[in-house]
C-alpha cells in the first residue's frame, strides 16, 4: 500500500438511489481528500444486453466481486434500506470482505439503534420476558445497543474499523455525506496506523 | 470430508424465531438424513453475562465466526425478514462463507420474486424509463426475476449452489421446513459431486 492510494469499495443501497452517479463522483471525490481511492461498484459496469435478466445480474455480480478482490477495505452504508434493516446486498459484501481479512468502516445516516427502529417501524410489541422484546410477528428485537444487526456491527469493529452513526433527519437520509466522510477520515487514520 | 459428514452452518432469521431450539434441532435432524451435520449458530452460545449488551454481541458474534470457519458450506435461510428483503446478517454470513469458497445453498418460503415484493409493500412505485421502477422513496426496485438482491442469489450459484424456491404461505412462512429439506438434498447432492 506504499506506492498507491488504498483502494476502498464504496458499498451501499446508493446504486439505487435516483441520482447514484452524481453520489458516486462525489464520494469518490471525498475519498480523494482522504487519500483513498473510491471504488463505486457502478464503477465496473459492463455491458447489461444479455439475453436474460438473471444473466445481466451475474454480470453485475462478477464485477462486484472482481472489484472487492481489487481493494484494501470497504466503506459500507448502513442506512436503512425498506424498512429497519440495512441493504442485504451491503451485508453480504461486508461479510465477503470480513473473510478477506480487510478492514470494514460502516456508517449510518439513521442516528437510532437497531431496536428503536424495529420497534418504531412495528405494529406491536411483546415483552418475550429476561428484558427481550418481540414485533407482531413474534420475531425477537435484537437489542444490543447496535446500529444494525451483530455481524455486520460486530464485524466492523473485529475487522480493525468501526461504524460511524451520523444523524441526517429524513430529507436528507439519501443524500448527507457527513456520516461517509467521517467514515472516510477513520479509514484513512486506521489505514495508516 | 471422507471420514466425516460435511459440516454445514445453518444461517437464517430463525434464530430471532418464537421456537429457535425447536427450530434448530428439527433442522439437525432433517440434515442428518441427508448425510450433513447441521450447525446452528445458537450451538455455540456462549455465557450471555458480560457487564453490558455490546459485549454480548461480540461473543455471539465471535462464536458465529468460529462456527462458519469450522463448516463446509452454508444453507441459508433467504425468507423476507421485517419487510420485502431477507435478513442482513445473514447475508452477511453467504458473503462471508463465498470469501472463503465455499457452497451456499439459499432458500426461501416466498415464492415470488425480490421485485414483486417491494412492488406489493410500496405505497406508490413509478416508471423510471428503459424498463425500470422506482419506489416512493425513489429507490430502484431490482428486477433481475431473482429472490432477492443479486449478490446473494448470483453468489449462491456461483459458489457451487443454488436457491431453492418454495411457496410456503403467510401462516407457515417461519415454520415450513419444506424448501429447507429441499436445500438439504440439493447441498447433500452437490457435496458428493
Amino acid at each position: 500500500m506504499a506506492d498507491r492510494r488504498p483502494r476502498v469499495y464504496l458499498a451501499g443501497p446508493d446504486v439505487f438511489y435516483p441520482d447514484a452517479p452524481a453520489i458516486a463522483a462525489r464520494k469518490r471525490e471525498i475519498c480523494a481528500r482522504y487519500g483513498l481511492e473510491g471504488c463505486f461498484p457502478l464503477d465496473n459496469v459492463v455491458a447489461l444486453d444479455a439475453p436474460t435478466p438473471a444473466e445481466n445480474a451475474f454480470r453485475i455480480n462478477d464485477a462486484n466481486i472482481e472489484l472487492m478482490n481489487s481493494c484494501d477495505a470497504i466503506i459500507a452504508n448502513m442506512t436503512p434500506f425498506r424498512g429497519p434493516g440495512m441493504d442485504g446486498g451491503t451485508a453480504f459484501e461486508m461479510g465477503y470482505m470480513r473473510a478477506q481479512g480487510k478492514v470494514i468502516v460502516g456508517y449510518t445516516n439513521d442516528g437510532r439503534e437497531y431496536a428503536v427502529r424495529v420497534k418504531n417501524t412495528s405494529r406491536a410489541i411483546r415483552a418475550r420476558g429476561n428484558g427481550t422484546f418481540e414485533d407482531q410477528d413474534g420475531l425477537l428485537i435484537e437489542d444490543f445497543g447496535l446500529a444494525d444487526n451483530l455481524m455486520m456491527h460486530c464485524g466492523a469493529m473485529r475487522s480493525g474499523g468501526d461504524v460511524v452513526v451520523g444523524n441526517a433527519g429524513a430529507l436528507e437520509l439519501q443524500t448527507s455525506l457527513e456520516a461517509f466522510e467521517h467514515a472516510c477520515a477513520l479509514l484513512a487514520e486506521k489505514l495508516r496506523a
